[in-house]
């Protein structure tokens, strides 16, 4: 027995609404505003946007469930030769206002074409300015306990497989701490079992880590620091993510692909950290070898 | 006789030089410094940043002069085929601090392979905030001029060629008002001439405007309109700028290449202007037909 897509579809969505609560309930002033949309070849979304002037600065929490005949763009392998497709799928991105507290990634996603392929892909991501191990081994600990709840679940190779993606070339930098990564897994009952149990963590994945940051003290010397990474984050976005590039490439809907780009970035030539401060042990550990966070 | 490329390259070094004079000029606060670079396969260049509190946010004016192999990801056509290269070229970008002063771009370029292709490229395009319409004509008038003055100049072609890079199919927006964009001239001597005429005609292309609206009033709105201009600006550069991408994807010199990248920007979803604001008055000529500016 297959995966009904209307099922995903509907759990996705329900996935998106107690998450939209549970930022909400941590922010306290600001709420999420949600934009309705149609595409015009097949289907359409929800973009859930919260901008405001409490602790979390912008987020976004998109659903979609797109169909139609396949964009001649699409340069996914697997779509390769379909004249039609389906796309559902759930993406997070949070961009507190604490410089001490992480930028939270995640995306769940399901895809099927009219010549049988139907996969499942997804994961998250944790994008910290300043280094807290304890944030980053709770991150890392609660993906590698989802995936061991499930037998199709791969917590080495998935970590593995984000620090590979989450990697900016031109700067010799991963964007991250990174965390699981995941795509074109067979679309059978025991994956989406996988991906819906790891829906149900992410707030249980980021939010004790906001908790604990976003109440410390910072100075204007922090932000310029996670002005700077912002920067980087949106050249990764913009540059290298595939998810990004296909979406705008294939005429996807351009506020609600861009709207994970920070609030606000800096660009300024040749900043470096000074040597020995928290900013250059981030910046080192970005440019060293992936880590091990369990 | 064919033009040689020391001598294009010794006068785009002193164009350079006087164009960062005269920027410090009307600054009056800042001075450009120099980061001279080597390029391990084979030539280098000097960066010079001007970044400071005066009237210019930001200013780079790069020079360079490398060769060596050609690079595998040379996917320009008339590289093709070729096993070593040398480019030489200027490029400038000023994003002044006034939301009322447009941001100004320029580049001169200089390219031969060892298969015997020899072409001159280059241009300069205005993005403004705000609509002057005596600054996008006195802009292309000083352009249309330059390029009359050359039996090998070709305004129109150039205009339009311009108005068609510069735009982003992702917003259906152009960038600013374009002004002249050429590449793969023959690289003979007319085409040097009017190549190093152009290079002297920048500062009488960009100054007077700057002049005019350096000292204008401003208020928090149009800081945040220009801030969003200039995420667009970013949007361009990461994702659709040929230069950028070819010069990260061969390993070209980051920081250098990204010294385009606004100092600030910011992305606020679902942003619009006020319907008959000046700021719609702008995005409405972005996303109408280019306008002649003669």
């Amino acid at each position: 027995m297959t995966v009904a897509r209307d099922e995903v579809a509907d759990r996705l969505r329900n996935l998106q609404e107690g998450i939209c609560r549970s930022f909400e309930g941590l922010d306290g002033v600001s709420r999420f505003r949600s934009d309705r949309w149609t595409r015009p070849e097949g289907g359409g979304g929800d973009t859930r946007i919260l901008q405001g002037d409490g602790p979390v600065e912008k987020a976004a929490v998109n659903w979609s469930a797109v169909w139609g005949p396949t964009p001649d763009r699409l340069s996914d392998s697997l779509a390769a030769g379909s004249s039609s497709f389906y796309a559902t799928g759930l993406s997070i991105i949070v961009h507190p206002r604490n410089p001490y507290a992480p930028t939270f990634h995640a995306n769940l996603r399901y895809f099927e074409t009219d010549r049988g392929e139907r996969w499942f892909g997804g994961g998250a991501d944790l994008t910290p300015h300043y280094l807290f191990e304890e944030d980053a081994r709770h991150f890392h600990r609660t993906l590698a306990e989802v995936c061991s709840r499930h037998p199709v679940g791969d917590y080495p190779a998935w970590k593995k497989a984000c620090d590979d993606y989450f990697y900016l070339p031109h700067r010799g930098e991963r964007r991250g701490v990174g965390g699981v990564f995941f795509d074109h897994l067979p679309a059978t009952h025991p994956v989406w079992e996988m991906v819906y149990d790891l829906g149900t963590a992410l707030t249980d994945l980021y939010l004790p880590i906001l908790h604990r940051r976003i109440g410390l003290d910072y100075t204007e010397r922090e932000v310029r620091w996670q002005l700077h990474r912002r920067a980087r984050y949106a050249e990764f976005n913009l540059i290298w993510d595939r998810g990004t590039r296909f979406g705008l490439e294939t005429g996807g809907r351009t506020e609600s692909i861009l709207a994970s780009l920070p609030p606000r970035a800096t660009w300024v030539y040749g900043f470096e950290p000074e040597p020995g401060s928290p900013e250059d042990e981030l910046q080192a550990l970005l440019r060293g070898e992936p880590r091990s966070w369990l």
